[in-house]
């Protein structure tokens, strides 16, 4: 069973600035913290290793995600899109941008875009002036994604910004409701606010939703796999956050859990593949 | 088991206008999803073949709510008066009002309840100017129901307004505590905010819950029986939401749900009847 | 197995002007609303007969919390230091504040611990004129606390407050957040926002949850209870809420939860002991 994962960052660049490879004690501890040892690879900061642990997972396809963050650390689309043509076919990237200047965000989506880019990232939260994600300097940049059907990857799930208001659904659900053209990847799967969240996916066809370390074993966990079983197969997305977890014991885990096999092979490949526009 | 079904939208007179019968594929798409099979009398708009599918429900009493709302569609209160009228003994009326012409809304619900309605709707969110239910505006008209002792039928939860905050229950929450004579059944169980809305029927005795058709298979259904089963026993209401749901398939369903023989029976009949003040 | 019970309020001096005791009625309504019995000796106000049910119950400990309210009555930290006093090593206090007054709470708490209280309560939507966790008039008062190292009892679960507003989350994840150093123990769980308070805690080491009796069968039950065993294992607390359930019957049934045999201990008293400071 191929997978595609939507949430890997890999030890190479940029990303080793940021705190989950900065400091490893501590991202050891998050994982740990939800009873899963930590991967090698991200201990060793081994590229090589990682893409050993991908094939031992059954993971063809990594999507990397730029940030431009403050309290979690920044990657830029250069890194992103360097490590992808680094290695053709296994990996591609979605674009970060600055919302406090909108004419230059909109330049780097279209650059992204033109450079292979598949999507664009939206961490209102994380942002170095955190905001909401329905502030109004989004709403510009939000339409030109609709407009051009590129896929906006918005994080307002866990530590989503400075506390839990940054992650409370109604404002993703009044940008789904504004943007019903616009496909929306909701990252971490907007735990905790579970019930709230499958709500929106209930009312919104554009919302897609990928809990990834959030779904394991944590509360939550049976609702989500419900809906990825119902209403939400064709929207429901796999993805291990690695290096916050190990993708073989994190992809060993996902495989046992009670998704019909039609609706896992959607979620840990089709519905990523199609959104994507990609085969890998 | 005789079943008063709290929440049923006959096809006839201004229903066919609404959005559930004018768009007939959104309908079955939605009850589909829900993983039920859509009524034949309700893709049919047959009244004849809803009386039969209410017989073989066990549904022997219908109660039926009056509408004015935007983006739902509206029914007049005339229209709803007229379809009781014309069965007599099987239904019941709930009127609607415009909040936002006080003295207006006042007539309107005397010459209801003159007229035979017994309740009151109020969905704040669905109003043509969508508002919470906690609007300055209704407090005259929560006051007029609570000093005659009529019951209001709120719709905060499910698809209740633009947005996810118009489900919130901290706005119904203060409704129920500034008017703790006011009898409220929360129509579609404040879904998705199981837990929260648990807390507010655990702490207002005034409130009834209805989940309806956010019952079904929905995340927090285990929270809502458990409630049914313990301390809102006698305020669990049963309701269909048809057409949303086929009257046939979902009492089958509800049947086996585990609830205790004696709450089952409050639960589809004893609480409607002693709210309503009816014995059909 | 040695039990600390975080909320004991015995039958005496000021706890008797409280609802919980003035009005018996409505205690022993809520408690079989729980589905559990009135404690004997919470209907008789006898002090003996509550000091065997401890025996009974394993209870070695009760922390007895001050009170400054509006809404469920007050108890002066005078009366919870003679009630310890009375009854050397059975009880420790935790002192109430009038947070209106800066310089005043401040002294308060100072004369406290002096007098051997072990940390103070803070009930922002109980006091006469509630407030918000994150009110800033309680700044002064954590910033205090934290520079002590004296443990706050925070109070935003269950009825926290005039509406279901004063229990959300939000405001106190931003005091969790933005006082790291203060050990916040959260009473009643802030159920019923169950999800929420977990991820709160999750991201936030200082926070420590006592869900007492919105423990007991209520929804979110198995959310807690999977924390509990693990990544909240050293921050879960037992407390039974004593009058509004039974010691007996409460820790009988708290002993039979799925907690592993190491996580039940630090949850009954390994916490406990280590957060006060004590070896009872």
């Amino acid at each position: 069973m191929k997978i595609i994962d939507f949430r890997v960052r890999p030890p190479l660049k940029g990303f080793l600035d940021m705190v989950m490879y900065s400091n490893g004690e501590r991202r050891d501890r998050f994982t740990r913290q939800l009873g899963l040892p930590p991967a090698p690879s991200a201990q060793k900061h081994s590229m090589p290793m990682l893409l050993a642990e991908m094939k031992a997972a059954g993971v063809v396809y990594g999507v990397i995600t730029a940030r431009n963050s403050g309290f979690l650390g920044s990657v830029t689309n250069e890194d992103v899109g360097a490590i992808v043509k680094e290695h053709p076919g296994l990996f591609c990237g979605i674009a970060a941008i600055d919302p406090t200047q909108r004419k230059r965000a909109i330049e780097t989506i279209d650059q992204a875009m033109a450079a292979g880019f598949l999507g664009v990232t939206i961490e209102p939260g994380a942002y170095p002036v955190p905001i909401y994600a329905d502030d109004r300097n989004l709403y510009p940049i939000y339409a030109h994604l609709e407009d051009r059907d590129i896929p906006a990857v918005i994080m307002t799930g866990g530590n989503a910004g400075p506390d839990l208001s940054y992650s409370n659904p109604i404002q993703l659900d009044r940008v789904a409701a504004d943007f019903p053209g616009l496909r929306i990847v909701v990252s971490h799967g907007n735990w905790p606010w579970v019930s709230e969240i499958l709500h929106v996916a209930f009312r919104r066809a554009n919302v897609y939703l990928s809990p990834d370390m959030y779904l394991y074993n944590m509360p939550g966990m049976d609702d989500y796999l419900k809906a990825a079983n119902g209403f939400l197969a064709d929207r429901f997305i796999y993805a291990s956050a690695y290096p916050l977890t190990p993708l073989e014991a994190y992809a060993a885990w996902f495989r046992k859990l009670p998704l019909s096999p039609e609706n896992m092979q959607k979620c840990v490949y089709g519905n990523a593949a199609r959104l994507l526009g990609v085969n890998p």
